[in-house]
């Protein structure tokens, strides 16, 4: 992505101090600063803090605490990667990230261990930036076509919830990836970015990614998309996920299953970009375990004063008792299309049977 | 209601000083303070500003405002009945109170309007408590059966969205009114309550005003009453509104509709509980006017701060276009009942064409 004018990636390896930058995701948008992670704890803390956050930079972020881990210790394999493990639940690429790694190191002299780990996690640093580029791609193909056919009226208003983009990924982002290739295609398009509850990755992050990549936007409240959608001011839905079904059902931040209901009521389409790592052809819908977060997320706001300092403002009475899922399921049905790097598939275990899984 | 043990309404007329006492509903819940409004313009600022907010509160706020507007200028019920009409348009009690202000006052000479207008504002006061009285156990007598059929346990979760509590009428509500009721039928319910963006009307109002009844509920934010209607964890969705059309489709605040369609996606009943001045018997759906509000609720967070100062913060990027709309349409379809101070009808023109018109 570009950061005022700079080529700039979520995240990068830096050999020559044996680090890796971030950018510290919790200080957007009101300071640009990259956070440099050197141990598997700097990691860790990193995931679960959400300095870094989006299912596909979780799971680079991760191979690159796997490294850590190896480069101090090299029998620490396992206990990393649980410790790793525990930091999200939800999102499967942290999973999938983690065995991809420790499948290949297994039989690897110790010695070995953590140069090869370091090799793996820059092949899946790069390898995530094409993908998201390939998703982008696939979508925007799609997505044209789509609004070719109904009339091509400007602009192709899009509506997002959370934040898909780049900075959920090491480069490009999948939904915002579809967004970005559409604009590379000349398709005029604006975006309706949730502001997404609790914690405000819509209005920090998406409008924020989206103004630095001159991608025109509006924010709204979350409870405002089906409004919008019944004045006729949405053309399609489209979302990222921490998690899809091999039947098709998606698991993503709180809030999408509602967005999802509001477009099968007003006949839209409703897509949902992932990397083929997304996809757990392995887990049942009912067993997706649905992280519950603290609940300052929900009582403390945070965003700059009149004097630009970083403040926490408190809504509601204290001794509130509060209830913070931070994922929910749209079932299938819901599903027009799930957008991946190997093209777009229907939301169902026929439709998703015909990728090839990595 | 009571509040710290103190018998109050948000609403009163103190003859002596000749003023209305409201209570200031932007400070909650962080501060209980009463604001005095002793004219025209100060009614219109408390209604635009939301120091007094919810649909019947604001008939009667009104109805005091044309009392003042006359006293100082006997002439001029036309042109304050225009002013006050223009603080919020989609309210359709505000119409029908000046309406009814207007029709008794428009043969009356005019040094006896003003004296005629305080009666009148006094009456509708003490009418609109008894209404929301009677609207709490007509909703708690079907809502206590229907909980009964299902099997009477506990808790009875019931989930609301915005305040539609004591706070939004002179006392006791309307959709809070039935909670109010089912609690003193000794149903143990549990309120789930939606924070309310922008205005967090429910996580500052509604949780102030169910911890004050000491009625056990818990926050969540827009976005998690479908993942909780999914779990089974909600059994019933009820929710005021600012005004019912003939037909029984409902507009009420931004992000109603999709907890409707989220009830009829689980099956879950959902009912809006309403006085029936807030049913419009003559205007059709898409002639309703949906208020914009300006960007600053939806950029700016207010709350206080950890020393306790009232505080507002910035979450988004500062030149963010931003749209704001307050309220949304929720078809009839979705919706199981309306509840009134006449009993309960079925949200259809037949439904509704049961009910006395006043």
């Amino acid at each position: 992505m570009i950061v005022d004018g700079q080529h700039i990636q979520s995240l990068s390896y830096d050999p020559q101090h044996d680090v890796v930058q971030v950018i510290d995701q919790t200080l957007l948008p009101h300071q640009f600063r990259l956070a440099s992670l050197a141990s598997l704890e700097q990691v860790c803390h990193a995931i679960r803090s959400m300095q870094v956050r989006g299912a596909p930079l979780i799971g680079v972020t991760a191979a690159y605490g796997l490294y850590f881990a190896l480069r101090d210790d090299p029998h620490a394999l396992q206990s990393a990667t649980e410790q790793l493990l525990a930091t999200r639940p939800t999102a499967v690429n942290l999973r999938w990230a983690l065995q991809r790694v420790s499948a290949e190191l297994n039989d690897v002299d110790p010695d070995r261990r953590a140069r090869q780990a370091l090799d793996l996690a820059q092949v899946m640093e790069h390898e995530d930036i094409a993908i998201c580029e390939a998703i982008g791609e696939q979508g925007a193909a799609a997505l044209k076509a789509y609004w070719q056919e109904q009339g091509a009226t400007a602009p192709f208003n899009i509506l997002t919830h959370c934040n898909a983009g780049a900075l959920a990924t090491v480069d490009w982002g999948t939904a915002l990836a579809v967004v970005y290739k559409l604009a590379e295609a000349d398709v005029p398009v604006h975006v309706w970015v949730d502001e997404t509850r609790p914690r405000n990755q819509g209005a920090a992050l998406t409008c924020w990614e989206l103004a630095q990549a001159a991608i025109d936007h509006t924010l709204v409240v979350d409870n405002a998309g089906g409004h919008l959608m019944q004045e006729g001011r949405v053309d399609l839905c489209l979302v990222g996920a921490d998690r899809v079904t091999a039947q098709g059902d998606v698991c993503n931040k709180i809030g999408t299953y509602l967005k999802a209901l509001a477009a099968d009521d007003n006949q839209l389409p409703f897509y949902v970009a992932v990397p083929v790592s997304t996809i757990d052809f392995n887990t049942l819908i009912e067993d997706i375990p649905i992280e519950e977060r603290g609940p300052e997320e929900i009582l403390e706001l945070v965003g700059i004063d009149v004097e630009s300092r970083m403040t926490t403002v408190r809504h509601a009475p204290s001794n509130t008792m509060v209830s913070n899922y931070g994922f929910d399921i749209t079932p299938a049905r819901l599903v027009t299309g799930i957008i991946t790097e190997q093209g777009v598939f229907e939301a169902s275990a026929e439709g998703l049977a015909g990728l090839v899984q990595r």
